[in-house]
């Protein structure tokens, strides 16, 4: 009888979840679309029964023993998710207290970032760390604090948003409403943003210069940077530049063994790896010098989100 | 019978010692000259005989529970004073270890904004909160996080040095080495830093210009203030306003209940608290608007080390 729970990653546009054992194997997935309902109640309706359709896949005796929910402005302390502007629900949405009336088992929920985290400690490179914190780029800069092998949730449950720490107080202005986010510039619109400051600084011929500003994304700015395209590799190098900067800062608080990087941007490995290294030994206050390390996550990509949430669940068990 | 610990702050000048009950009451107290020995063995002996001393004056029946060190770079996790730049011993020095041969009681040390953390976890506003953070503002500016009632040491026991983090990339320079440090601005000095800046920038007569830069002292420009002069006035804005800007940043990390402030600066009360509330209010991520506390310590200044040190060991024995 194999022990398994049920990992459910909330995306703005799909919401996928699977069946998975205590290393990560995933024994059943699906998929039903986020936006089609308006009411949750739906939305979690739809969800049991595609989780019902995939249960009655599996092939081998097992037993369940949770379910985690990792979702956009979820909240661990009440299971609410909490005005999330990419979702099609409004105001606050308990969808733990809505699904418990589908399973009589432990359900869970946080944001995707802290579900990552906890996936990386549960399954990944974190397994032996007891104070790391994940990074996760996509569109914005998540953050998961991970302090005495605990995730950090502060007095109410949103703690971790290092994407809205200021880098520069005259800088960028971020979608929050604030000005210069580490967000505006470390994720897939920053690097945007950068190369279209860099194109307008220096006169140096890029292919980026044929395509406008709309069209422009993150993964072109690494493809050119791969030919060795100079604006496109001077875009990584003050990427990296801001990142480096504000993880030196970030270790002054709570002094991680690591980071982990995670998402879009990270696959751009050492062209992103290098220059964050570089400058966040540069800033970093001589104590923490040379002691913090800097990783890409362990998590296979394609199953992150559903092994994140599903990793809630048996961090809760231990 | 009574139930003491002893609790031991160990100054650039002096060492400072009490013994305290669970309530924050001081039952004896002494003191012995820090820079007196280049040798910690001395330094200890001639502490241990204080203590006795003082011993004997308490006429109360009682029981010894432990001893708790608060030390400029004192390390919880080995008991190590590490590379204090301003005590007379060189390298680490195991504190605990050697002091260790006089009782047969735990000692723990940390550092000295860590235990005025503890002490106001103990003692004073914090006592019935999870999340908070203390900022201790005198010739430094030290800082000590709480997260789930737990101290954070972090990996190596140096977490919780937001003093040492960026305000202005391009900044002002640090004693540490790095640029744009809090510290900079946000300290006895920082505040001098600022009122000659604001003096070199504007015309406004004030009695500040009468003093020579090496004569300037937050005292000085805290009585300057308090008689309505304009640029004094102008220092504790911009201080605030720092401060609120790293404050609301903080936020993001740990979502703290509340910030304390304490030390020579925070004595300014009302002058530098109110621009430090409309500053992080301002500055902060929507979603912690108007959630925060900013409060002055509870604890007695005069007894505030003392309290602070032997919290650690009623901390430890909850």
């Amino acid at each position: 009888m194999i022990e398994l729970v049920i990992g459910v990653d909330v995306g703005g546009t799909n919401t996928v979840f699977g069946f998975v054992d205590r290393d990560g194997n995933i024994y059943a997935k699906g998929s039903i679309p986020t936006q089609k309902h308006s009411d949750p109640h739906y939305f979690l309706a739809e969800l049991h029964d595609a989780i019902q359709s995939a249960a009655s896949t599996i092939s081998v005796g097992y037993s369940l023993h949770g379910i985690g929910f990792g979702a956009p402005n979820g909240n661990y302390y009440n299971g609410n998710v909490e005005f999330a502007p990419n979702l099609p629900w409004k105001g606050n949405v308990n969808l733990v207290q809505i699904f418990k009336q589908y399973y009589d088992l432990p359900i869970f929920l946080t944001n995707d970032a802290n579900a990552a985290a906890i996936g990386e400690m549960v399954y990944g490179g974190a397994k032996d760390m007891k104070h790391f914190i994940m990074i996760t780029l996509g569109t914005g800069l998540g953050s998961g604090i991970v302090v005495d092998g605990k995730m950090v949730y502060g007095h109410d449950g949103n703690a971790g948003e290092i994407g809205h720490t200021t880098v520069y107080p005259d800088g960028r202005q971020c979608n929050c409403g604030r000005i210069g986010c580490l967000e505006t510039y470390v994720s897939a619109p920053g690097v945007v943003r950068t190369a279209s400051e860099v194109m307008a600084r220096s006169n140096v011929p890029s292919v980026l210069r044929e395509i406008p500003y709309k069209d422009l994304t993150s993964k072109k700015i690494h493809e050119a940077a791969l030919t060795g395209d100079a604006v496109a590799m001077e875009v990584f190098e003050l990427t990296g530049k801001v990142l480096g900067m504000k993880l030196a800062d970030t270790v002054a608080y709570t002094r991680p063994e690591a980071f982990f990087l995670f998402g879009g941007l990270a696959q751009s490995g050492d062209l992103l790896l290098i220059p964050t290294k570089k400058y966040m030994e540069h800033y970093m206050l001589h104590v923490y010098k040379g002691k913090v390390k800097i990783r890409i996550s362990d998590l296979d990509a394609g199953n992150a989100a559903i092994l994140g949430a599903s990793a809630l669940v048996w961090d809760e068990m231990k």
